[in-house]
């Protein structure tokens, strides 16, 4: 699974305690990660949490990323500003239990962790744990596993809902502030990382037209 | 303020200790509770989560409430499927401090919360604890204050962002599956509480054309 | 490693579900669960959160047990009872990070858990992160690594301060209320499994002599 | 009530965050507190996680304390240290939930709480919630308050249990290791605290001893 890290600027001094942790747990079982930044608070490039969201949606939609992890301060702001996108599904991730529980009933494609409420000493230990819960194993299984079907259809009949709600991210991608759009593609590895795994050309060709 | 309760069916059965911490703590300070259910577990109108965010939507969009008080199992279903909605911001809320900021910084009208994982003894203390930061003063002031401007720009931002991103409510109503939308607002008590308040013309008569 | 398991009357009712959770996470690592109850609300022995400290006391200072998990409803009043004890050094752990923590830094031989409050739906999940945080590898390395010296400095001398301030339990046995003391060890499975591990012959002895 | 806070040293640049919120929830309140510190990281006197038990016992055994505030970098060090020794009950406390609980069941003269671990941004918040639970009503009334006949008996029951395995304190300050003793009396302002509201002749003038 190719996982995208996404870091706005209030914590953007934990990009690499966050990436190191992720690369931790998540190489080993066998997931490519791809840190976009921020990556520290003083970068050229910087991404407020609702750039965060924008950056989701474009990863996300263009299949250049399976997985997005982004946070803010408390994480409810990026959480907001992904699930403000068209095919985006952002949990709000504290503990471990709530990464299990999310990745087996919601069985989303992104997180949103809080990087500064709550993140005291030792909350690597928390990031791996939680890392390590949401990307072990196979996820949409449900939780207890005998309520997997009706699970199942619930995030069916969401994902409907959410289609009807959202435009089309190409839409959204026009419609939008376009300094806005500009500045959440801005990080120094953005192209680097971004266009050699986009596999929707629409998106792909908007995002090349606007650098 | 209006402050609506939407519980789903999985927690349908702690309606009773909900409304009463909600009651509790928020008519002494001059808001008004509505219950739109569920009351519990065997309710002939029975709500999923998806259903919650539909109605939460229909409530804030139309406003018929200020506020919405939803939830699940975990919280997450509840809050993925009200973010999924037109001008519907909520934010996932387990501790009182959350409460505080999300308050604060992010300024939603919508707060989910998990009703089900880590709720035992006692969480009707802490359900008051949230209620209480959320409704007792001013929202939207920033934490710290010194960064209340910056905070109010971003949330202005992200509703821009928002805007272009979803379509407008009676497009959604019209547009989602119909089964889905006369379910969501089946509950007991909906007409009686909704159409007194609903204060949008158009979403009170689609909503009319529907029952 | 002889893992003691002691639950009080308040969640007597849970013990099914805490040893089943402990043996899935301790057995497979080589450890032995000894389930010392309760093991219902209805048993006819009843213990209080006092005696689960008395209990714990008598299983670790006779070698009967290596490790005790015991809790109330808050875990509490379970490890204010343990930490009343000679040579019980008792955690009060909540979340995976607390219990790796309390192992690598406290190593403590006890832990009291809260088994109401923040116990909900899925419990048996943190339940078993807790476990396997304490039990998967050896405890008191530091955390970080660097401060392991200092760390276990400071243990040592809470030993000798212990030490100092407390009775040693054959005393404290002869001291208390001699009704609390039977009904801590009144256990239907107490006499099966306490005997045969014990290796403290003046505790043993004593302990029988009250039966 | 004359509230004691005790900060060690691992966390000693934080003693003025906490004193701050400590006094402004207790001092309206009507509550005095004294800051014995440690009150930077560099401070003269330095103050382990053993010593803070210590210094705890001293001042509450005296009465020259009613409840002592203290932690260190998870709290579980200082919560251990402090029940090691007579006279002295310490809950861990993380929560507001947590504060009150042990409030009104457990009603001890002490917390200890975590000031490194999950102590992120805005923790002051919790810290004020935290002891607003603890210090503005009357404690000991159980929760639910039809429990409190039993919550009161138990408490009693370990009272004794704890008199029984302790020794008393003048014993415990003329047997431990008499240069940790005389660092955990070392402060800055403890002899402008201590004597002049220490109640008991032979604890204040063993500590007049060995100054």
């Amino acid at each position: 699974m190719k996982i995208a890290l996404i870091n706005e600027n209030s914590q953007a001094a934990k990009n690499a305690v966050i990436v190191n942790a992720l690369k931790t747990v998540a190489e080993p079982l066998g997931h490519t990660v791809f840190n976009y930044g921020m990556y520290a608070a003083e970068d050229k490039a910087q991404l407020t949490y609702v750039m965060n969201g924008l950056l989701a949606a474009i990863l996300l939609n263009s299949k250049a990323a399976d997985f997005v992890v982004t946070g803010c301060g408390t994480g409810m702001g990026a959480m907001l500003a992904c699930n403000a996108m068209p095919g985006v599904f952002c949990g709000l991730v504290i503990d471990p239990t709530d990464a299990f529980l999310f990745g087996q009933i919601n069985d989303g494609n992104a997180i949103s962790m809080p990087y500064a409420k709550g993140f005291g000493w030792a909350a690597e230990l928390n990031l791996q744990d939680v890392y390590r819960k949401l990307f072990e194993g196979e996820r949409g299984l449900g939780y207890p596993k005998e309520r997997a079907a009706i699970m199942a259809k619930n995030r069916g009949i969401l994902k409907d809902v959410k289609a009807a709600s959202c435009k089309d991210l190409l839409t959204v991608l026009k419609t939008v502030d376009q300094d806005l759009l500009k500045a959440a593609v801005a990080g120094e590895k953005f192209q680097e990382y971004f266009f050699p795994n986009c596999q929707d050309q629409a998106i792909g060709d908007y995002i090349k037209s606007i650098l």
